[in-house]
């Protein structure tokens, strides 16, 4: 008799639950040596990991994906190479798990601080890029946690010659296999059983387009660590360098125009509008941005700037799109983002430490930026290492999420034989 | 017309969302002012507080409520200066807003840090203590966030009194009168649709008994910092200095019988045993204590021990009954409590630094002690200077939450033009 879907994931569930039991415990060594031999794994096993993503990629153009999901699926050798690195990177970042802090006498005589301690097991759902097991496995691993990957049933050959090599790895180190499994089921009940089991599984990371992410949110019995909406803001204040506010604000939307860190509205400041909106308006249309503006700044930005619609202050294009709006303060601009936006990522130019001051702290966004191009809100650019995500909540992570989200604290307790009165 | 409850509770959200935005940029004096008013408007308020809690005693006598529940309702004078002293207390406390860590340089040039915000909006539900209503509204406050307090039917005048003393504060430091909104309906319904605003409400804080918190965690489309079971464990490991132990184990049970930081199982390590349970024996028998033991604790710990049930070790009795179980290892201790557990509080009494170490590290409970009583589970105990619950979650706030709890953290980023490339 077959397994169930059921079954099998609730073994996976209880291997997973035991497992962080021994990595919460294990030393930084142990993890690291793990992280280096997966490294060594990936780099030995070329040839397989080749043949596993051309039968991803076939099966792929059979079942009539587009360029850009085939784009994504291909494992290519400077992909597989950054993933080797990303591994090397892992090991090398300190180690989050263990670290006290605020360890302080109290009136009582005990002593209190707080232990960052690994979250338990993290069930990781994806879609397409089969990097992602990667990426994920080592964080996890290296916060002490056990994962559970669950990738697109589009790269499951690719995913799979991945684990082996992750599998190698612990092995290597003597760590047990149950650390990082790759669900091996394409059936989708698979992801409804993973979100519905507390007992084993401490939060949940969805990674992937929006529809994915919302369902998972509305049917998770676990928390979910989630990225919803980027629609980022770039506001060019009164007191603003000019030339710095041009720059910043090509680079925030022309850079690359898919991320969930590319501007999609950038406001400017009536006083400076002149200025600096004419060769932005060049510039955008050099590089084939459409503009959509409101009737102030329309004037200002030359032939073919459209007239934005109220639709337009809430979209997040992820395309060669912008939508521009002059205001009148610096309130009125923060009254924009925080009604229009997303709380994920919004800057401020400017030489005024007054208005950066205050937009830092009125503006409800996981990332605030002076002079800097939203562009910049990602982990590798924050130093976290990698990230996992990017987390659009305020509870537990916020913004781009690495290592330490993946933790928690406990607090700890020094006495010696005291009691209380 | 009269306003249906929904359209009530979506004004007061509106109001909360509104004033948390003000809220967020005030400074701190202006937050203790506030304080330090209400806690004038208290002193001065006797009479009032008086008549109004009589009124619902009073109510509460004809509906029969039992004793234990009038003593939590009722407002006797030492409870008054408990509220007053404990806004004053706050009122001391650091402001945690607004403070920015970790401040550091990348190789980009950008600087990446974190600073401290307010949640938002914080709902908390509550059952017959009125004193929540001003440790909830004042640690909310002084953390920068509006509130919305839902209280038991049962307070309502107390409950109502107690707010215009709060509103009064508000005014007199000039900030709105929505930053704390008491519910002023009874009607149930009231508390479905606080649980079901993610626009306007960003975190709900349920207390009160498990029913209460369990049904709002199911129902709840908003993120619970929550408290369920507190089965919390003493272990008595074998390298344990035995006065120490008896010491700790008596208090940890006897202190206090209620609360969920009291020790409901005693664990022993074999080859102590025969030194401490005939000891700690007679002084839960002279203090009333049922003892319910396993076989081989049955007989040190005397005349009239009861045996264990499979069902005891998981069971939190907030009573005068203690389950007590004898072990072969520290091994055999933490698998112990991390099954049967329910990742409260769990202490070990031991000399051994080896023993202690692999205590803090394996034992997955939101506090984890050495040589104290699990009574300092508690944020007064902690320093916090006022907690408004206990988590026994992992993710965002774990063990008492003071203020900290009540805040997140966003990146900020400083550059001078910088883009990525």
């Amino acid at each position: 008799m077959t397994e169930s879907v059921l079954d099998y994931m609730t073994r996976l569930g209880r291997a997973a639950r035991e497992a962080s039991r021994v990595l919460a415990r294990i030393s930084t060594a142990q993890k690291n040596r793990a992280l280096e031999a997966a490294a060594g794994a990936l780099e030995a096993a070329g040839e397989e990991l080749a043949a596993a993503n051309a039968r991803d990629l076939a099966n792929g153009r059979d079942n009539g994906l587009d360029e850009a999901m085939l784009d994504r699926l291909a494992l290519t050798p400077a992909r597989i190479d950054d993933m080797i690195e990303g591994l090397r990177q892992v090991a090398r970042l300190p180690d989050p798990i263990g670290e006290i802090r605020d360890m302080r006498y109290m009136p009582s005589g005990i002593q209190v601080g707080k232990m960052r301690v690994p979250l338990g097991v993290i069930g990781i759902i994806y879609e397409s890029r089969p990097n992602v097991t990667i990426d994920a496995a080592s964080l996890c691993l290296k916060s002490g946690n056990a994962t559970i990957l669950r990738g697109g049933s589009e790269a499951i050959h690719s995913n799979q010659a991945i684990a082996r090599c992750i599998q190698q790895g612990l092995a290597e180190a003597g760590l047990p296999a149950a650390a990082v499994q790759v669900v091996e089921t394409t059936d989708r009940a698979a992801v409804g059983a993973l979100i519905s089991m507390p007992e084993f599984v401490d939060v949940i990371v969805p990674r992937g387009g929006k529809g994915l992410i919302e369902r998972i949110s509305r049917e998770a019995k676990v928390p979910v660590i989630k990225h919803l909406d980027g629609i980022c803001h770039v506001y060019i204040d009164r007191a603003a360098d000019p030339d710095k506010a041009i720059r910043v604000a090509d680079n925030a939307k022309t850079q690359r125009f898919a991320p969930c860190n590319t501007m999609e509205t950038l406001l400017v400041h009536a006083d400076i509008a002149a200025r600096v909106l004419p060769p932005l308006g060049d510039i955008y249309r050099t590089k084939g941005v459409e503009l959509r503006a409101c009737p102030r700044s329309c004037a200002l930005l030359g032939a073919g700037t459209l007239e934005a619609s109220e639709a337009d202050w809430s979209s997040e294009y992820n395309a060669p799109i912008l939508s521009v709006r002059v205001v009148d303060s610096l309130d009125e601009a923060i009254a924009h983002i925080n009604h229009y936006g997303s709380h994920h990522t919004d800057a401020i130019i400017t030489e005024s430490f007054t208005d950066a001051r205050r937009f830092l702290t009125e503006v409800d966004s996981s990332s605030v930026m002076v002079n800097a191009s939203t562009r910049f809100a990602d982990g590798f650019e924050y130093g976290l290492g990698a990230e996992i995500g990017i987390s659009t909540d305020k509870l537990h992570a916020r913004g781009p999420v690495g290592l330490e989200g993946l933790t928690s604290e406990k607090y700890v307790v020094f006495g010696d034989g005291h009691i209380r009165s």
